[in-house]
């Protein structure tokens, strides 16, 4: 290793930990690992350690330092083309990166800058990239307060215990008026659904503006409650831009409106803590923007940085990519992000975790045999309200697979003498 | 062509092109094109568009439409990897799709959300994708204000026409005393540099807040000012969480600041939108966490979209990755970006093109014949802060080499007459 690397190398015990949040990428490199990894800690804190003509050194204070260097790995194509991959063999690597926080302090743009900024993606050497996890220290985690309400604050609003939640996307998801999409989701409500929401594509729109749409809603919310004896949520997504975002909540709000939704990462962490900070409700976070720096296996952040992260910033739920060939994501993925949501973690209360993707009352028991567990919630569309009998009936078809569930018989066998069920799976189950 | 899928196509011609903004994207499918893309379309827009039980259709009013489709090739193995991808060869289609912008308004998020979000990136049969650009209607970019200052109103500042300018990134980046980094900018100005900037790992650190940095600078570029006759800019970097940025604009611009930085897609558009509408100083913007989601030849966004959104939410000028193998972008990108800053756009002002990367007086031949304007900015680190005389010396030797292509003659004959210059050649110009 060349001489001026060496301090961009040191010993995990030996470290003051709690100056330090950990990166862990994957990379790909023609050139000596160690050396290159020295590099990706260089270019992301101290480029240069001192000035011209003066004897200091900022590495040890301010310098990103490998902590931990395997090598994974041999190939010969780099996983990304580039006109820059110059090698005819690429060793791959994993590196925990301790990354001194007093660079970046405890605010999103800035470690976002510092764990996937100009420093992690322009290293020469490097040509493929991606953030791992970040781990970090409990002094740093403490200055963020997590979700306000999480998986307990949830389903303390509906009383339910015990079971998967079931949120209902009311569909069509845009173009209905605000009066036939409350009706749309009050039939579901009376069909037994714990929550409704709106799709993450419809928002403040001049077609169904949002305070004409909630106050449709949480009016024909409080009549299903009313009727069922069942306390009911509507998550309202009052993604819009940020100096928008707190007076669109407190609208919801004041109109009884009980849970809110951003599309996270195309509002934004900062965004999301800033409403975190202020929010009476529940908070969701929807996973637009996500998949363009996710999907590819060896280049940009996994989705678990990114649900951590979000967890982080404050949400209470966490829309993700689900189980099933539609989403796109293996089972692994989905169960790992689920336990991002629910495991502990200092401080930080849980997330509920909402993975989604074309789900109707079959996919309860998929579901929760991978999870392990009832904390989570279901998040069908089509699956509710595209089914045969209506959205009250897609809805109770929901509730009978859990019911069957909880009597150990299969959908199939529960569906004879329940026609929601059996009309479901003639609609959804191929 | 499946029967439901025609209403997802439409002619240009035949559209009220007002209503619409126009997505261009890449796409690979194993399956037919025309129904992929309307696929594509749905899952963007109505995915599904009427209630049960009864005759409608959303389709006409807010349904996306393609509008063009082409197939460019055909491939073997996708471009990226993925269990579910499901074909043994896969056609490459480039498609239009006409967007109706009343599903999403012109707000950054609702706009993110429509164009690669959830529907563009999970859409069934597509295995990569890519969105190419985003063209607005004259009315959708009237609800924008763009960059209030742009090349005009940096210019206006120092007093400079007929050059590019030269911004030198204050080297070491991290770890300095606001006093040492005053002075190391000082000297700098008096070489004859024009801007002097925060690098984008350097905000508001308790070993350099903000306050007491942007004083000391301020203080001394007066000084500078004095001495050289020549007007100066400092850049500080107010990037933080959303709910500060506007304080520290007030703070920089109370101090005497006169332009700030976001690293922009880690703050994100909308909080650029919030600070343009608010700022009395220019803004620039650096591309922390763009790479993950453009470097992906057939995957994510090109850094051109990137760009154009920038300057759409007010960036004055926006620093970007430049020539050079180092920046992992070939000429042909830096070029379309500068020219995405640069081009007319109905109200929208020019950004100020600021393309880095490792560079020094010898950079700046190259730079001005790729572009073929003056219209830009270098923005060199090292190249002044690490020059061999100094900052002083390295700031002169970056006049030196504009002085020699206005002269029309090879820095290397100019250097014999200037040390300055003569020290950069041997220390960068390997």
């Amino acid at each position: 290793m060349k001489e001026e690397n060496k301090p961009f190398f040191a010993k995990w015990d030996e470290l003051d930990r709690g100056r330090y949040c950990i990166f862990k990428y994957y990379f790909e490199t023609p050139f000596d690992p160690e050396d290159t990894a020295a590099h990706l800690c260089r270019e992301q804190s101290t480029a240069l350690w001192n000035r011209v003509g003066v004897e200091e050194d900022f590495r040890p204070l301010y310098g990103a330092k490998v902590v931990k260097l395997k090598k994974t790995g041999r190939i010969v194509h780099p996983s990304i083309e580039s006109a820059y991959a110059k090698g005819s063999s690429y060793t791959q690597v994993e590196v925990k990166i301790a990354h001194p926080h007093v660079n970046f302090g405890p605010k999103f743009p800035n470690l976002m800058t510092a764990a996937c900024g100009e420093g992690a993606f322009f290293t020469p050497g490097i040509n493929a990239i991606k953030l791992l996890d970040i781990e970090f220290p409990d002094g740093y985690l403490r200055e963020f307060q997590g979700p306000r309400f999480g998986v307990k604050g949830i389903r303390e609003i509906v009383k339910v215990n015990g079971r998967p939640l079931v949120c209902g996307v009311v569909k069509p998801n845009i173009g209905l008026k605000p009066d036939d999409f409350a009706e749309l989701a009050y039939k579901a409500y009376l069909g037994g659904i714990d929550a409704t929401k709106d799709d993450e594509m419809l928002s403040d729109v001049p077609y169904s503006p949002t305070k004409e749409r909630v106050a449709a809603v949480i009016s024909k919310m409080h009549k299903a409650e009313d009727k069922t004896g069942e306390k009911k949520i509507f998550i309202a997504n009052i993604t819009d831009e940020v100096d928008k975002i707190l007076e669109l909540h407190d609208m919801v709000v004041e109109l009884g409106g009980n849970a809110v939704m951003l599309n996270g990462m195309a509002v934004g962490l900062s965004a999301a803590r800033m409403l975190s900070k202020n929010t009476k409700v529940p908070i969701f976070s929807h996973f637009d923007f996500i998949a363009p720096y996710t999907r590819h296996p060896h280049f940009g952040l996994t989705t678990q940085v990114v649900t951590k992260l979000q967890r982080l910033s404050g949400f209470d739920g966490i829309i993700m990519p689900g189980l099933g060939d539609r989403m796109n994501t293996t089972p692994a993925e989905v169960k790992e992000n689920v336990e991002t949501c629910l495991n502990r973690w200092g401080s930080v209360r849980e997330s509920l975790p909402v993975p989604g993707g074309s789900d109707w009352a079959g996919s309860l028991l998929p579901m929760y045999k991978a999870f392990g567990t009832v904390d989570f919630s279901m998040v069908p569309g089509r699956g509710v309200f595209g089914h045969p009998m209506g959205p009250e009936g897609g809805a109770r078809s929901i509730r009978q697979a859990w019911e069957a569930i909880e009597k150990g018989v299969s959908i199939e066998a529960y569906a004879e003498s329940h026609k929601e069920l059996r009309q479901a799976i003639r609609a959804f189950g191929k």
